[in-house]
Order: structure tokens, then C-alpha cells, then sequence
């Protein structure tokens, strides 16, 4: 088995308003300092190592990122094969 | 300034809906291979150089994290100072 790790973030061209939500709050907590935040996704899939680098890049890109407003990242993070 | 990266996932004793149906789904679309999935959230953080370790981990553990059913990583990615 491998494990693999998918980051999905908003372009950064596009507005994100949970980021925006947040450097809000830190302000009004007394967190000062921070600039800007962003939001996005982390995935932690278990996958057979007969799953090959284009299949996690097909998921990636049709079913965990919507590719129009969000970039991604696939990361193999440990795999049994030697 | 510095970049930090915060990761957010649900602990593992922690149903993880979102990730069942996202592997329901790969099943669906064809995608075999995935035995796991767990999502959780990636934070990417502008902050000046002044801001501690101890403010990032409190900025966490208070607003982007729930503690009770998430655990959560703080990484400096990237600092400008020498």
C-alpha cells in the first residue's frame, strides 16, 4: 500500500473569503502580525501500488479539485514497494 | 515575512464522511486501487517575521482547529529572515 497526499488550494487569482474570514477573526482574537490566509483541502489516500502516478492525477484533477477555480498537488508520501 | 502551512485532518478514531463518500465516488468512476480516504483542510499563512512558534500554535489550536475530533500540524515553510 501507498500513501499519497493531495493538497488542493484556490488559484491564487481567485478571491477566497473563508481566508479572508479568518484573518478577520485573528485580528479581532488579538492574533497580530498575519498578512493573509488561505484555505484549501488535504487528502490522505491508501492506495494499492498498482495505482500509477496519471490514475492519482485523474482523481485529483476530476473529482477532488475543481479545476477551474483550484490548482492541486499529489504527493507520494510512503509506499511499500521496494 | 514568513509562510507557514497549517494541516487540519480528523482524528483517526473520527468518522470520516466526507472521506467514505469521496471513496464511494472512485469506486463509481472506475478508479480501483483506493482502500482509504480522509480529508481535512490546508491553511496557508502570510505572517511577519515577529510572529512566535507559540502564537502559531495557539492561532491552531483556537481557530483552525476543533481539538476534540481534529489534531493539526504547524510547518514554516519559508522565512525571509537570515
Amino acid at each position: 500500500m501507498a500513501r499519497v497526499v493531495v493538497h488542493v488550494m484556490p488559484k491564487a487569482e481567485i478571491l477566497d473569503p473563508q481566508g479572508q474570514a479568518i484573518s478577520g477573526a485573528l485580528g479581532r482574537l488579538g492574533f497580530g502580525g498575519v498578512a493573509d490566509v488561505r484555505q484549501g483541502k488535504r487528502f490522505e489516500l491508501e492506495v494499492d501500488d498498482s495505482v500509477s502516478d496519471e490514475a492519482l492525477d485523474r482523481i485529483a484533477a476530476e473529482l477532488l479539485a475543481n479545476t477551474v477555480i483550484e490548482e492541486y498537488s499529489v504527493t507520494r508520501v510512503e509506499s511499500s514497494a521496494s
